[in-house]
C-alpha cells in the first residue's frame, strides 16, 4: 500500500515537500547556520545570499519552450528579454537592485549560431537597462526545446531590508502596481519590471509585504495571506478598476469574466504590495498604486460585492507539475 | 550571400562570440562599473559576483538528461549529486569555498513527486556535505526531458585570491589532482569536487592557473593555454602513470588507446594545477598531485616521446551545440 500522499502531484505540493525536506522549521533560506534577519522564508521571490548589511539576494527562473514562450511564434530576442525580466521582477518584489546575472541554457540542436545569439543578446540588453549585466553562464545543447535559466543577484538599498511575504496584518491594505488580466496578448513578453516602484515603496510606504504576479494575482495574494497567517477582502469596484483593457479584449475571445482573467491570469508581473493601514493615500497614488482590498484576521480571500454580501476567490492561478 | 562564420557551429565558438557580446575588452566579469581585481576573464569556472575582500564567486550548470545523466539507468538521488557536485567543482577550480545553492528545474511531466523528491534529496546532500545548502529555486514541469540547473556562490578564504586560468607561465609545472580518463564507467556520476585540494593548494602553493576536468584534459587544459598565451609539453612517463585505471578498462572495451581516453575523455572533475617551478616537490605530493608536464613559450600542446622527439596532442574534447 503505497502512501497515498505519494502520489498527490502539482507545484504547490512539490513546493511545500521541498521545503520540509530543504527547510528546517523556522529557518530563513539564508546559509549557513546562526544566520539572523532578514526573516526571508524559503520559497520567497529571492532567498538571502548574504544577511549584509545591505543584505545580498539571489534568485533563479528557468523559462522553457512551449510552456513560458513559443519559439514558433516569438523572436528570439523577446524570449531572451523575458527570461531576464522575470528574474528583475522577482528583485523587484523584494525591493531589491539588481547587480548581476548568470545564464544558463540547453539549447535546441535545431537553433541557429545567431538564434542563439538574439537570446542572449535579449537578455543581456534588458539586464543592462537595470545595471544588471550577464556575467557568466553555462551553454548547452540538445534534442530537446530550448530552456533558459537566468539566476540574477541583488542587494537591498543601504539600511533598507528584503520585503518577504508573511508581513501582512489584518487592517493592511492590498494595493497594485498596475492593471491586470489578459497578460497572453503580448504583456507577458514586454512587461516592464517594477523595481523602481518598488524601491520607491520599500523607501517611503514601510510596506508590510510584496509578491510579483507571475502565477495569477488571486494564487499570488493567496501566497502572501499563508505566509501572513490571515485574509483578504478585495473590493468589487476597486477590482474592477484594476482589470486590464486586455483582460476585456481576452474575454471577448474566450468567454471568460474579464474580471476571472483579472484574478486569474499568470504572467502580469505587477506587484501586490501590503501597506499599513495610515500609508498616505496621496503618496500611494504617487507610486501609483491601485487600491485593491483589505487584510483581515479571518483565512481566506474574499470579493466584498457592491451589491451586498461577499463570494470567496478561489486562489487558482498556473501551476506546474500538476 | 550569407557570413560564412554565421554558420559556424560548436560551443567554442558560441562561447567567444558571447564573449564580444557581453564583455568588453579587458573587461573582468566583475558586475558593474570600475571593478577592480581580481581579474577573472568571462568564461572562467566561475564569475566575480562582489569583488570583496575577500571576493564572492557564483557559477551556474544546467544538466540534461540524455546528455549529462540517463534517467532510465542512474537513479534521481545520483543525478541530483551530480547536478551539485559540477558547481562545486567549479568552485575547486576557482579555490572558493562554497555556501548555498540555487536550483532551477523543468521536470519532465512523467517524473513521480518522489522522483522529484529524490532529485532534490541528491542535490542537497550533497551540498550540505560540503557547507552548501539549496537556499531557493525555481519548479517547473514539461512535457520534453528533465533539466535541471543549479547555481552555486562561494567566498574566497581570507586574503586569498580565486585562481583563474590565465596567469600560467613558461616554465611553470603542470599537475594533475588525481588519474584521468574513463569516467563513463561512473565517476562522472560519483566524483568528488577537489575544494579541500584546491584550498590547500591556494594557501601554500601559489597556482598560477586551475581549471577542472569537465570536457577533457586536452580541451581544458588547452583552455588555460589560450588564457594565458602560451603553451605545455606533457612528459610521456607521467602522462602514463596519470591514466586512470578506467582508461584501461574503457581501451579494452572500444579499441581507443588508454592514452586516448585520458587525454580527451571529459567528466573527469579532477583539477588541472600551474604552479610556479619552484613549488617544492614533496608538498605537492602529499595534497596529492601527479606530475604532468611544463608550460612553454611556444603555443600548442606537446607530448614529448621518451623514444625522442614530440607529438601534437589535438584539444579535443566534450563540445556542445556541433
Amino acid at each position: 500500500m503505497s502512501d497515498p500522499d505519494s502520489t498527490r502531484r502539482g507545484e504547490l505540493e512539490l513546493i511545500r515537500r521541498l521545503r520540509d525536506l530543504l527547510g528546517r522549521p523556522g529557518a530563513t533560506n539564508a546559509p549557513g547556520p546562526g544566520a539572523g534577519p532578514p526573516p526571508i522564508a524559503f520559497g520567497d521571490d529571492m532567498s538571502v545570499l548574504e544577511p549584509g548589511p545591505p543584505p545580498l539576494l539571489w534568485t533563479v527562473d528557468m523559462l522553457m519552450d512551449g510552456v513560458d514562450f513559443d519559439s514558433a511564434v516569438h523572436p528570439w530576442r523577446t524570449i531572451g528579454r523575458k527570461a531576464m525580466a522575470v528574474n528583475l521582477s522577482d528583485c523587484a518584489a523584494m525591493a531589491a537592485v539588481p547587480i548581476g546575472a548568470l545564464c544558463a541554457v540547453s539549447l535546441c540542436n535545431a537553433l541557429s549560431m545567431e538564434d542563439a545569439l538574439e537570446l542572449a543578446r535579449g537578455a543581456h540588453e534588458c539586464g543592462l537597462r537595470f545595471g544588471c549585466p550577464i556575467v557568466g553562464g553555462d551553454t548547452n545543447s540538445w534534442d530537446a526545446p530550448t530552456a533558459i535559466s537566468i539566476s540574477v543577484a541583488a542587494r537591498c538599498e543601504p539600511g533598507r531590508q528584503p520585503v518577504g511575504r508573511h508581513g501582512a496584518r489584518p487592517g493592511d491594505r492590498v494595493w497594485l502596481t498596475g492593471p491586470v488580466g489578459g497578460s497572453l496578448l503580448g504583456r507577458h513578453l514586454t512587461f516592464e519590471p517594477r523595481i523602481a516602484a518598488a524601491l520607491e515603496i520599500n523607501r517611503h510606504l514601510a510596506p508590510h509585504a510584496m509578491i510579483d504576479i507571475s502565477d495569477g494575482l488571486a494564487l499570488d495574494l493567496a501566497r502572501i495571506l499563508d505566509a501572513s497567517g490571515c485574509g483578504a477582502v478585495l473590493d468589487e469596484p476597486a477590482l474592477d478598476a484594476a482589470i486590464h483593457p486586455d483582460a476585456h479584449r481576452r474575454a471577448q475571445q474566450d468567454g471568460r469574466s474579464p474580471r476571472d482573467h483579472a484574478l486569474h491570469d499568470g504572467e502580469d508581473f505587477e506587484l501586490i504590495v501590503v501597506l499599513p493601514p495610515d500609508a498616505p493615500r496621496a503618496a500611494c497614488e504617487r507610486v501609483p498604486l491601485l487600491p485593491l482590498g483589505t487584510i483581515t484576521a479571518e483565512r481566506g480571500l474574499w470579493l466584498t460585492l457592491s451589491a451586498g454580501g461577499r463570494e470567496a476567490i478561489a486562489p487558482r492561478g498556473w501551476e506546474h507539475f500538476r
